[in-house]
């Protein structure tokens, strides 16, 4: 079976993720800069959540861009990847009107942690199909920035209850780290 | 006429039901966990029809992908699969709202039921274009799964004015069924 | 320049097309059968939408098949035609939530008519860029279906203030003569 | 890196955006034209910002059909693009809901302009991947038209709040300059 419709449908899926978020952004009945005000931590949480959303489809693009064949777990796997993704408009929506409150910050982190290790879950599926020696299985590697990522979310997420702010600032921390270009697949295609 | 055109246009509409049944998920106006007690039936909802949806991308994908033509009427038959398959956001949000009430739920059946006999006939027509001996015929087969499950769904409609959790509980089962992979499009394709 | 994109494009734009048009259909308090009651004129127009829009479709794709090449022109008739097509939702929801009232019968029509007139002006731009011996243009010929079309909506307009019931069939009308698969064209590609 | 999935992931976006302003056309309760008249701005603004994000698609269509490859910095150039353009339907809706009043006039400028500013950035990231002597570095050139919008943005800001007519001229004047087809790639194109 070939990739190129699950990369099309993961495209639309994401797309319209991306997207639908911005609908959160309710046009203020006001027509002042005073009426902006209270959206700015819905914006802020937008961005940030548009930046997560980006960098799922960049890592996407590349580990779909090492592998040629999949299968029904493969599938499977990338549905469940989807069914977390969309919940973050939800929790993005819910983190920006409640004002970064200490429980939808937690919930925030609790759909990036799962997230990312249903991002995992692809990887090892796709890795399993294509044989440990595969192009694949070389460029995710052992996946430390993946691995780091989950345990950031794991602390996070308690740490909402003590100190909200320390936990918004680990997932931006987060995105910065993943907004740098993974080095290790364009090595690998590179080679 | 090249089937190619046929997925892009199934791949974005079920991309889009799949993902703007997220959108019954209301951002709560409570900051506290109790806020989302009451979006647990809705939650619970999303996930059984975000099941269903993949289901049908994923057996339209594995249908699909033993045809090479298409023609004006299986065009057709596709968007009538598609027609049903729109209506599941609408049915999915209003058992969730109301808690799996009678009516909600035999209507939840009633598109399911319309959803599977309309993928019925688009196989039947997908036959019929490319004859009895060829690889979509014998993918297909007698199609057990997809009678077995219109069988159900006919029983749930009528028993949830009984018994409504049996009736959930049966859609459930269907999915579960649905979920392991169909060994006989696999088996024919890998002859 | 290759039509690959403008097909995607056109793909993707009339998938969410298609679908948000449900999310006109709310999902109601009851969880009765009388609840869906007030909703019956909704599903009924938006049933008839999902038709017209699926047709669009068809003929898009039909359209589309017999030609190789786009220019700028091209590309702006079919967002031209996009741009009709995209206010079908608005018209279908206004004319579902006031029961076929005269006003938005004679808007539909209207909406209906300029997206006619914009598929003839595509197939227009399409016969000139590809030569008056084309495949393209002896696929569309005198376009007698499209013509009629727009000649039935020019009626229907004006009659709706005299008898709306009679401008809804003519629309249903419309439709039915287009769900009969377009001869002509798969005439011209089987030569 | 191939283009394939850029261009696919894009207009996935751009589709979804250019369709989902058209929600903030909210079926009126009335049946009659009167209930149509508060509408008329919003319709202006659907039709000037639909006209927008069509000539970002057009544009990106011929940007992109003279590259062959993409990079990381390309991915998150494009990425940064698709932000602004997605804040499009918010600032559409609020400018259109005011009545053209000044803060939202202004807004509406300030997402044109950080568009135009993220179009130019990726387009300097082609140029930058591809060699200064690529068809993509002749087929943009200096971008003059690029350049001249952005200024007339950057006029048209604080110029709301002086005479807010003025800007709304400025933008549709921009829109119908980029109206006329692009001569200069299509000349390189055909070189």
């Amino acid at each position: 079976m070939t990739k190129g419709r699950l990369e099309a449908f993961s495209d639309g899926v994401i797309a319209i993720l991306i997207t639908i978020m911005v609908l959160e952004l309710k046009v203020p009945h006001g027509a002042d800069l005073a009426a902006l005000a209270p959206l700015l931590p819905v914006l802020l949480t937008y961005t940030l959540s548009f930046v997560y959303v980006g960098i799922y489809w960049n890592n996407h693009h590349h580990m779909l861009h090492t592998v040629t064949r999949v299968n029904g777990k493969i599938l499977w796997a990338n549905l469940h990847l989807l069914f977390w993704l969309s919940l973050i408009p939800f929790v993005t929506g819910w983190m920006g009107e409640n004002h970064f409150a200490a429980v939808p910050v937690a919930a925030y982190g609790a759909v990036l942690l799962l997230s990312g290790l249903s991002y995992y879950i692809l990887g090892r599926a796709l890795i399993r199909h294509h044989g440990e020696n595969s192009k694949i299985a070389r460029a995710l590697g052992r996946d430390f920035k993946g691995l780091i990522s989950v345990v950031i979310y794991a602390v996070a997420i308690p740490l909402s209850f003590v100190s909200r702010w320390t936990s918004v600032a680990l997932y931006f921390a987060v995105a910065v780290m993943w907004l740098l270009p993974d080095r290790r697949i364009e090595r690998t295609l590179g080679e």
